[in-house]
């Protein structure tokens, strides 16, 4: 675990070097990076697959996908067609999130050239990835209603600094006692004024929501953070 | 983050002298203590309110609740008469999971001789949990059906040195497209041996298993670990 790892100020400030470093290659090569965070399991390998079945070609997608174990997601793009380098943790020791360094890294086996956006998928975990700038140029939380109505007052950093917060698997509300408005004002309530698209990549429902933010992501002058 | 505290060798055999020192303190007031692990919002609390619920007074129960911010939790046994004691770890910088130090402290505010069965509800964490100690007499990992089948693949270090696995909210099966046999092969692929558990604290389904597993844990010579 990352207790073992001494990191002192020079880690860090070379660490945010490192996340400038991929903002610059990202912006040589007109590319888009969404860094797309949430708790294990809330979808997001299924948002990005149903991204690219409803996107059709609109967009050359790319993937960093970050895992402790297992190159599952990767594979589950590579079925679609899209670039995606795994990097699994367990080679630094069992991050509990991805950093600039691992995602640099993954860079070099992707030609950013040929992609439009890129989606570095974190590892699923709702603290310790707040922390870490990947380089990317928007940070988006996804949130199952399965997880409740109260996670984001109990995991507010995570919430901090945020392009958009989505609310996953929508489809499940009816069997569940959880209120969509209720969710939305916690979101709120930690990140006050965000972008807050609720969507289900089962059902397909607000997915056209999704797009079009991403829509105006992609069209947006490049080289920032959202 | 974690990552900015430095813990050499000499920190973490205090965390061990820690952790032992808590299994002595229990074995002296005779109470079991279970470290409930899982994503955020497995249903960890839901899980506590409906064993409570169900034991009906057969245990005098006692709870220790990990969250990063927020006393809902506490509060949410508080109104069902459990003595249980916040941690909210945003006081030690925002730690990603509890340590036998922070366990230790609320302690000091529990009559444990007045409990049988101490829950330590952990921050909701598939990762970082796993490495910390606490002083429990049995580990347990909560999964919710709505994370997917494969999530033991992904995060395989919280399932070493398990007394169980509970696989909870099966009845949002019906709604998922996961399969209940998969789930309990993934997690047997890390876990071999372990009892695999099934229930709803919605439904009820499952429950009775669980607390006759709790039973056989009370009723068990005390002071190791199951």
């Amino acid at each position: 675990m990352s207790e073992r790892i001494e990191i002192g100020e020079d880690m860090l400030a070379d660490d945010r070097a490192q996340a400038d470093a991929i903002r610059r290659r990202l912006r040589e090569a007109g590319c888009v990076a969404v860094n797309l965070m949430s708790s294990p399991g809330a979808g997001k390998t299924s948002l990005l697959e149903k991204t690219a079945e409803l996107a059709g070609g609109r967009w050359r997608l790319a993937a960093v996908q970050g895992d402790v174990a297992t190159d599952l997601d990767a594979r589950r793009l590579h079925r679609l067609g899209i670039p995606a380098v795994q990097v699994t943790t367990s080679a630094f020791g069992g991050e509990c999130h991805l950093s600039a360094g691992m995602v640099a890294r993954a860079l070099d086996s992707l030609d950013l050239r040929a992609a439009d956006l890129l989606f570095i998928e974190n590892v699923g975990n709702l603290i310790c990835p707040a922390a870490f700038d990947l380089g990317e140029n928007a940070r988006v939380v996804l949130l199952s209603v399965t997880e409740g109505e109260e996670k984001p007052l109990k995991y507010p950093a995570i919430f901090q600094g945020l392009a958009a917060a989505l609310i996953s698997k929508i489809d499940l509300l009816p069997h569940l006692p959880v209120s969509l408005a209720r969710l939305r004002e916690t979101v709120r309530a930690v990140a006050p004024g965000v972008e807050v698209i609720a969507l289900s990549a089962m059902s397909g429902e607000g997915m056209d929501a999704w797009l079009a933010w991403l829509e105006r992501l992609v069209a947006r002058p490049r080289g920032g953070r959202a």
